[in-house]
């Protein structure tokens, strides 16, 4: 089942879809599919909703370098020795068809890195890997853009990855699918910049929250993004699209 | 004004504070006076009420180095050019007495950092000195526990600084009180660690305010911790306090 947020007469509903992005249905829902069991209250055309993330989380926990692509740099840093879940800011969050707005004073390079998000259904604390695979309610796809310079400089990560509209998610969650048998692909502008098996990370999804969960409390709503196996150069005018099969694909302008 | 949430008949209630924490008593509010203007519903003893973080921020935002006592530390990691603002996970704040939980692996030294906390009241983008001003609703204490071991070896601040529980805030939010002219104690049981003058910051926080809102928005609710003059050593069986005059005290043990 596909489930996302969208707006209707002007305010943020659930919604289970059905149907391509275009041509598709929205059921509305009495409340969130995450925690819940909603029901379907009206439906109507998916076509002219406008849409959110599909969910606000409480925190926003983030994996960086995940892939065995970087196994090398991640072992010269020190990172390959236990899953290492970091966070982001959620204020840089919007959902598919959102403008990735370029900082007017942006200095280097700006990169797309397409990434698994996984959205946590329950409570998770000190878990086994078998809570941890229970407490995935569905699976979306992150657009975690990044501005190089600002990362290499600054003792945070806020402007580099956490400036508002930086952080695309969506274009829905996806609740029947094995993440680790797909693919994701980022293009720019229609042309393929980068592919790459989506479950070829060093530590997977259920291994990080095992780890993580340790030391915090997952919480229904609570995204993990996973990391990336590339990074593509884009810039104003560009538009850039993360697709990973069997989920979907989310589609942002930059400008 | 004081405010603060506390736990009534088992749900999270926003209250406005007269008199003393243990003599006081709590007006059961309408709803948030961060972003709107409730009413009076009931007005009950705070005395046996239960105590939650003042705000849940949607993000929650924090400074590093920031005091002048730190200027030289600062200036040789780079950070003493501009006001620079990163960010923590919500999952670790708890209110005025709830216990600080030492995780079971903890290795090396566990300290608390008395900070000065902004609490965000209204939209705030590309915000003038004077808009930024006028955006904080109010004040209050946070306590920033920081485990030293991990803060040095992991790529991340997760369970360094945002385990279960490292993040308590309280005891309330004062909306009257010029934070640049107060000082802040720590004590661990009873006995003085550390007193710094609060205003004593290399940037204040207005300045940190309108640097940041140059790439995100802040929203009503998100607050900014602004750093500490001093960290202190803290083990399992103290009761840690952070004393900002004209705020309050944030009163936690450790377990």
């Amino acid at each position: 089942m596909r489930y996302t947020r969208v707006v209707h007469h002007g305010r943020p509903r659930w919604a289970r879809l059905e149907g391509g992005a275009q041509d598709g249905v929205a059921h509305l829902l009495s409340g969130s599919p995450v925690d819940g069991d909603p029901v379907d209250v009206a439906t109507v055309p998916l076509d002219g909703l406008g849409r959110l993330p599909p969910v606000v989380p409480g925190v926003f926990y983030a994996v960086g370098l995940n892939y065995r692509a970087h196994l090398d740099r991640a072992r010269e840093l020190g990172l390959a020795g236990r899953p290492e879940v970091g966070y982001r800011a959620s204020n840089a969050l919007v959902g598919d068809g959102a403008a990735i707005r370029v900082p007017p004073d942006l200095t280097g390079q700006l990169e797309a890195e397409g990434e698994l998000v996984a959205v946590i259904g329950a409570p998770l604390r000190r878990a086994s890997r078998e809570q941890a695979r229970a407490a995935v309610f569905g699976w979306t796809i992150g657009n975690d853009v990044s501005a190089r310079d600002w990362q290499r400089t600054d003792s945070s990560l806020l402007r580099a990855k956490n400036s508002d509209t930086f952080k695309p998610m969506g274009p829905w969650i996806e609740t029947d699918v094995d993440p680790m048998a797909q693919t994701t692909t980022v293009r720019v502008n229609g042309v393929p910049a980068a592919s790459f098996a989506t479950g070829d990370m060093i530590f997977d999804p259920w291994e990080h929250l095992v780890e993580a969960s340790r030391y915090v409390t997952f919480h229904p709503g609570d995204v993990l993004w996973l990391g990336t196996g590339a990074a593509c150069p884009i810039t104003a005018g560009d538009v850039v699209e993360v697709e990973i099969t069997g989920i979907g694909t989310l589609t942002n302008p930059v400008e």
